[in-house]
C-alpha cells in the first residue's frame, strides 16, 4: 500500500463527464489498495469568470476580496469530486484549505504555504476514505482566505505530498508529460521520460506552464517524487502502465538519462522591461507591491551612469512603472525611466550545459541568423535566457529547437 | 447613528450592475452616518447551477458536500460586493460564515443557527467599515460548512441583527413589501404597510416566499425590527423616503393598524399528502431524515381505525413514502399507506380572526361555490389552511382574495 497524491488541472475537471473520469481513475487506485489524496483545480474557465466579475466592479480590486472570491472555484470542484467518488462507491470527503488546515502567509493572490496539518487527512485515509483537498488556497494567521497564484494547485499537491510523506505525487494534466518545448509553438517538440529537478525548476521559472515553479521548489526541498502525466487517457488503463507514463522528475542525474546538452526550451510571451538610469534601491517599492521581478541586469555605461534594467510580467508593467515614477521621479526625473511592454523571454535549459561550452554562442548565432535582435541576456549554471521583441518569439523557439536537435532522440 | 443590517436577495445581486446599485445604496447609508452590515444572497441562478452540477454526478448527493459546494455562491457575491463598496469609496470587508463565526448545528442543507460571534464585526464597524457577511451559511462544531436551506439568507440577516442588537434589519428584495397575496396569482393583491409578527410568521410558514420562516422566528424571538422593501428603486432615493417604504413587521397590534379580519392569503403549491391507517409513532423516521412535516391531521373512523394524514414538501414525498414503507410496512402492510403527490395548500391569515367568527365558514363556502373539494383542514388562532387539488390553487387564491375584500383598503 502506498500513499499517493493526485492533482488534476482545470481541464481535467472541466465538465461533469471529466469529473466522473477523475473519480473512476481515483477509484481504480483505491481498489488497488492505495491511499489517495486528490487535489483538484477549479473547473476550467471558472477562476477567470470569477476574477472577471471582480474586474468589472473595480479597475483595481482588493486582493483579499479577490482571494475570497477566487478560492470558491476549487471548493466547488472538490465537493463535486467527493460526490462523484461516492457515486463510484468510494468513501470520500472534501476539505477546503482552512479546514485541513493549509497555513500560508498573508500575501493575497500569491501566498506561500507555511505548513500543512496532517492529522485530519491521516485520520480519514486510515478510515479508508479518499480525501479531496482544494488546491490553490490556504488561510493566513488572521483567518483570511489566501490563494497561491496561478497554477497554485500544483504547489498545493506537492506540499500536501511533502506533509504526508507521500510515496508519489502524480500531476495529471492535459498534456502527457514535459516536452522539449511547447508543441503548440514547435511541432517537433518531444516528450521527456525523465527530467532533473534542477532542469524542471529552470523550465518552470522560465515560463513553461506544465508546473508552477513553487511546486517544483517544494518537490526539490522535500524530495517529493513527482510525475507529470495525462488525465485524458482511459481512466481504467492498467495501473502498471499508468505508473510508467508521463515524465518523472528525478533528483539525481543517472547514467540512463538522455545525454543531451539541452533538455528544453522555455518561453514567456507576456513580459515587459523597464530601464532606470542611474538609480539605486529602486526595487524596494516594487517588491513591497508584490510584483514579480524576473530578469535583472545592471550595466555601467561609458559616462559612468548606471543602467538598471529588469523585466516584470506584462500584466504588472503599468503598476511597476507607476510605482517607480512615484518613488524615484523626484530624484532622477521621468525621462530617465524607459519601458517596453512588448517583449518575450526565450530560454534554453539543460544540465548538460555544465560540461559543454559553446551553448551560448550557438544560441546567439542561431538567433542572429534569423535576424532576431537580443535585448537582454541572463545566464545561470544550467540555462541561458534572452529577452527579444515579442513578435519574434515563435520563430526563436523553433529555430533553437532545431539548432539544439531537440527533435531527435 | 444607527446600526443597520441590510439583506439583499439573489435578484438584487444578479449582475454586476445590480451589485453596483447595492453598493451605492449601502454607501448612501454609510454617508448618512450609519453603521451597516450587509448580508447578500448568491447571484440569482448560482445556487441552482451549483446544485445542478452535483445532481448530475449523483442521484442522491452527500448533503455535507452539497453544503461545501452551495455555500460558495454567497462567498462570491460577498467578495464582489466588498469590492463594489470599495469602488464607491467605502471601506469594506467580507466574511464567510466560518470567519465571523456563525455557529450552527450539523443538519446539512437545513442547519439552524446556534449563535453568532460579534467581536470581529463590531471591531470593523467601529473602524468605519461596512461589513459584508455571507448569508445562508455557517459552520458546525466539527468545522464543516453548513447551509440554512432555501431563503436562509433572510435568517442570517435577522440573526446577525439580533446578535449585534441592530436598530433595524432591512430585507431588500425584488418586491416592494408584503402583499395580501402573490400578485402573480391575484392581480388585485395589495401591499401592506405593516403586518404583525404573528401574521408574518403564519404567512411565511404557509408558503409566502417573501421571508423564510426561521428569519421571522428569529425576528420575533429577539424583537428585531424588520422591514421588507424593494431593492429595485433608485439606490439614491432620499433616506427618509426609503426608511418608510415597504412593509414593517410590528410586534404589537396598535390602533393605527388596518382593522381587517384577514391580512393575507398564502399558498404552497408543491405539497404532497400521505395517509397511514392505524399506525402510531410513524413520524419518528420522517423526523430523523430531516423531512419537514407540515400539516398533521388525525382522525378516528367509524370502524375504530385511526387515519393519520400529514403533508410534506412535494420534493420529499418519495423519500418520506419510502421511509414509511420500510419502517412500518412490516407492521401494517403497504396497502394501508396512501399518498397524493399533487396537492396545494391555501391559507387565510389575520390577527383580526381572533375576534371574528365566521371566517372559516366564509372560506369553506367560497371554495364550495367554486366547486373546489377540500381534502384537509387545519386551523390555528390566526389562520385557516386547506389542502386542495393542485389544479384549483390559483382559482382558490383569487376567490378568497375577493371574498375577504383584500383588494379594498
Amino acid at each position: 500500500m502506498s500513499l499517493i497524491v493526485h492533482k488534476y488541472g482545470g481541464t481535467s475537471m472541466g465538465s461533469v463527464e471529466r469529473i466522473q473520469n477523475v473519480a473512476k481513475r481515483v477509484a481504480k487506485w483505491m481498489r488497488a489498495g492505495h491511499q489517495v489524496v486528490v487535489v483538484p483545480s477549479a473547473m476550467s474557465g471558472e477562476t477567470n469568470r470569477l476574477l472577471g466579475l471582480a474586474k468589472e466592479l473595480s479597475a483595481n480590486p482588493n486582493p483579499r476580496e479577490l482571494d475570497q472570491i477566487a478560492s470558491t472555484g476549487e471548493q466547488v470542484s472538490s465537493g463535486l469530486l467527493a460526490i462523484a467518488l461516492q457515486d463510484q462507491g468510494v468513501d470520500a470527503v472534501s476539505y477546503t484549505g482552512w479546514q485541513v488546515t493549509v497555513h500560508t502567509d498573508s500575501a493575497f493572490t500569491k501566498a506561500r504555504i507555511m505548513g500543512i496539518d496532517d492529522a485530519k487527512i491521516m485520520k480519514d485515509l486510515n478510515a479508508g476514505r479518499a480525501v479531496v483537498i482544494t488546491g490553490f488556497q490556504g488561510v493566513d494567521p488572521e483567518g483570511n482566505i489566501t490563494t497561491l497564484g496561478r497554477g497554485g494547485s500544483d504547489t498545493s499537491a506537492v506540499a500536501v505530498a511533502a506533509a504526508l510523506k507521500a510515496d508519489e505525487c502524480l500531476i495529471y494534466t492535459d498534456v502527457d508529460g514535459v516536452y522539449t518545448t511547447d508543441p503548440r509553438v514547435c511541432e517537433d517538440a518531444r516528450r521527456l521520460e525523465k527530467i532533473t529537478f534542477e532542469e524542471m525548476l529552470e523550465l518552470a521559472s522560465l515560463g513553461s506552464k506544465v508546473l508552477q515553479i513553487r511546486s517544483v521548489e517544494f518537490a526539490g526541498k522535500y524530495k517529493v517524487k513527482t510525475r507529470v502525466l495525462s488525465s485524458l487517457t482511459d481512466p481504467l488503463i492498467p495501473l502498471e502502465q499508468e505508473m510508467k507514463s508521463g515524465t518523472l522528475i528525478t533528483f539525481e542525474e543517472d547514467s540512463t538519462m538522455e545525454a543531451a546538452v539541452i533538455s528544453g526550451i522555455a518561453f514567456a510571451r507576456d513580459e515587459a522591461k523597464i530601464t532606470v538610469i542611474d538609480a539605486y534601491q529602486i526595487l524596494g517599492p516594487i517588491a513591497d507591491a508584490n510584483i514579480d521581478v524576473d530578469m535583472i541586469i545592471q550595466n555601467q555605461s561609458v559616462d559612468a551612469k548606471t543602467d538598471f534594467t529588469f523585466t516584470v510580467p506584462r500584466a504588472e508593467y503599468q503598476k511597476a512603472l507607476d510605482l517607480l515614477k512615484k518613488s524615484v521621479q523626484s530624484h532622477i526625473g521621468a525621462k530617465d525611466i524607459l519601458g517596453d511592454a512588448k517583449v518575450s523571454k526565450v530560454s534554453v535549459v539543460g544540465v548538460g550545459m555544465r560540461s559543454h561550452v559553446g551553448v551560448a554562442s550557438k544560441m546567439f548565432r542561431t538567433l542572429s541568423e534569423e535576424g532576431i535582435n537580443i535585448l537582454m541576456i541572463s545566464t545561470s549554471e544550467i540555462k541561458i535566457s534572452v529577452v527579444i521583441d515579442e513578435k519574434y518569439m515563435e520563430l526563436a523557439v523553433r529555430a533553437l529547437h532545431k539548432a539544439f536537435e531537440l527533435d531527435q532522440k
